[in-house]
């Protein structure tokens, strides 16, 4: 009754972005209405994806949570990079790392913690996790140490270097992860998750829902720009917070229903694992798409965005590091994103 | 027979501080008889404290060392922002953060590894605190990141943010250490403390002698400015690490002693503890005080602050993360201390 | 029988390289040739080494392999400072500290990754090291920061505080080391390492492939600077890694052996050992040999060499944290490795 109910909200918000982007010319009603169906579209995507991770497994569950929430911001940043509009780009790569090593984490922490006084996980995951995010803020911390002293034909050979590198080292870790040391690194205790439909329905409803998240994407795009300059935000705020947490949506409810489940480690999986995936395979992989469209995007981040990223992955580091997680690490996660917030506000 | 002795010379001192004070025009006789005062007020409430932290126990012990430790730096600081000396408040908040995490820490791990070949405490707690001093650097380092690119209306403004959502944490974190997860976080091992008074008659004492040490702050106050011209020294120097250590003695004679009975795990929790409240507690309130006052001070930091209370907390979560020490330990500490102290000096 | 093939081809490179050296004027032949012999010698050295290490129990011979591992570097620095290049001596420290902690760690752990699932050691150790590494990253840094404003006269002063404070530590490091924590830090497993020669001829090789790797470093210094001008790349780049990969050869053979014969933990102790040498006791002896020399060389490292370090530092860190490796935190080290070597080889 409850699932009938979902998809009738989801069909007439579907609609009602539709007939915004295509018979108005309202932009700000474009954007809220495209806004609203991908945050359901990414209810029914974490549905989806929670309950063929139950056939599959915590662990190839948190990866498929992660990859499948990573869709929205793949395909607004590959409509941003067709555009030319590089900053925007790197502003939502920044809005997603720390949408979900801060945001999303720091959500899932809390309420989580606020039911369970201490919510345990693998370490060895956290640790591991550790080191890769060390390899991404490095990679992407080097270009811009290096670029000032740097001529530009020279920072696109070094942005195209450390994309490669940066994509082997990914594939090699789905190796290591997924092959080598499957089992080295699997949570230990797995709880059950619930499953909405079948193993061959869940799949199709992960496909169909992942399909409509990508268009209604391509809508929001259209509109946000204007909206951006009407309510006077600058595309960096708008860019790293409003496009991120829209996009990070479908990452929030599935790492919630998680997190208070008390399966906190599947929680913290599609977290940072979704954090790794944008750092280590989705903004490398921008970088080579944009010079296949002949319109090569270095991977030079500002200071703030640098800076952000840095200070996102210390923190989640320090609190996830001893495998257990309370409450107030949950604050201290959020405490960190309102002041990011702000600051990336005030500019 | 000792106390008697003990109280004599805290009233002699007193006399010839407030004789210098009222009486006399040498103000380097002044700034050596009020901090002579200082350091053995500080010893007096450091024996208040240690006498009512043995009726508090030792988690409570430590917070109530921490609280009336700053006490001094507070009171310091409460005049300097008065006066509109916002560098040198800054300086004495940073002074005092490297202080009680590189000196008093420093000492008292080298001091108790010279007695007990390894001290042992909850690591849990240390790992805590890592976090929070994560989220202090983060909170003081982002306004200083995004500062150049700002106007003075929003530099303030974000850092009546960052103030109010640091007062905010901290108090979160009280509820969390005092009350949610109070059992969680205590010391495993409870060791004996002495207590000079009775628990009533230690309450009084904790209460002179800090009215004592406020007092005797203000007439530091009053001549530290001209003596340190005279000497040549840089406000900088002078608020970082003659103030600070002075105001910080308190912290030392209470830390020290208790690391010397192998209780090193409640000198830990002063050090650090002292240092996480005056980035979040006393920091912020002296930002809403000066607010109050009517002449808004920032909450920006020199890069040589930040690059200094950084490097502080990153040694020193280095070196407590495994909830041992031994005194290799302490003099890493100290050469920290040391090398930023020349550094300071030469600026 | 391979022994006596192994001495056989040595002798012939050391002749052929003396030959390049005194009777041509050809510099490219000069550097190949001394550079095959020096990596020769590196491998008699790593040899005399690990047997004499045989005798001396895993921990002494860690510490031999770091310290008769760094003649090298420190001769051709020495040679350096006496001609007055000394961002070359910068140059070549921090190519011998990212050497040590990204290549010759990173191989060795991605090779004994290869061979082993997992290979363990003791986490104490590492935590130590992590401290002493950050103590040397402060102490560099800190001159770095400050000199901006400093006049060279201070700057000069402050390096030798420092210096002589980095030093101290060194020594202390020692005491701690050797004599008052021998025990605690000792590795729990002990493996059998084969020795070649008795005791007292493993002693006399030792000394006799020292000296050779000295008298032809100096050989290689001598034709290294035109060899980079002809071929174009920069004394940064140089210094930073072909003397520096040809200089931790002795690094490379010793800890890789070791490595894959399962003794994970002696490698590291040789790598990370190797460096902090580098950084706590040749960079500053450096400091005051050109003191003595006349032409005092200041501490100061520059922004990418200290990034440099910094990183190296990090990433190392975080993988030998939890005194366990295997083969992707090995690719990790030599992603690392790698995008640094681009980076410096665009400048």
């Amino acid at each position: 009754m409850k699932l009938r109910l979902f998809f009738i909200i989801v069909g007439c918000i579907l609609l009602l972005a539709g007939y915004a982007h295509y018979f108005t010319e309202n932009e700000l009603f474009q954007f809220i209405t495209s806004s609203i169906a991908i945050v359901f579209l990414a209810a029914w995507l974490g549905k989806s994806t929670e309950s063929v991770a139950h056939y599959a497994g915590d662990r190839i569950g948190g990866f498929l949570n992660a990859t499948f929430g990573n869709a929205a911001e793949l395909i607004i940043a590959f409509f941003l990079v067709k555009e030319g509009l590089f900053e925007m780009v790197k502003a939502s790569i920044t809005g997603a790392i720390i949408g979900n090593l801060l945001l999303v984490l720091g959500l899932s922490v809390l309420l989580g913690g606020l039911k369970y006084k201490e919510q345990t996980f693998n370490s060895k995951l956290a640790s591991h996790n550790a080191s890769l995010m060390m390899l991404a803020i490095v990679a992407l911390f080097i270009p811009a140490v290096f670029m000032k002293e740097l001529p530009p034909i020279k920072i696109e050979t070094l942005s195209i270097v450390i994309a490669v590198l940066l994509i082997i080292a990914y594939v090699l870790w789905l190796v290591f992860s997924m092959i080598t040391h499957r089992d080295f690194l699997s949570d230990i205790e797995t709880h059950e998750s619930e499953a909405l439909w079948s193993k061959s329905v869940s799949m199709i409803m992960l496909g169909i829902s992942t399909f409509f998240v990508a268009v209604v994407s391509e809508w929001l795009v259209h509109s946000v720009h204007q909206v951006s300059t009407s309510l006077g935000w600058s595309e960096l705020f708008v860019g790293a917070f409003v496009i991120a947490i829209i996009g990070n949506a479908a990452e929030h409810s599935a790492a919630l229903l998680l997190a208070l489940k008390g399966r906190i480690g599947a929680a913290v999986e599609i977290a940072v694992g979704s954090s790794l995936q944008i750092a280590l395979f989705v903004a490398p992989t921008l970088v080579l798409i944009s010079l296949l469209m002949g319109r090569p995007m270095d991977i030079v981040f500002t200071t703030f965005e640098l800076a952000a990223i840095g200070v996102a992955t210390v923190i989640t580091i320090s609190i996830t590091r001893d495998g257990a997680t309370n409450w107030f690490e949950g604050v201290l996660l959020l405490a960190v994103y309102l002041i990011l917030g702000t600051a990336f506000f005030f500019i």
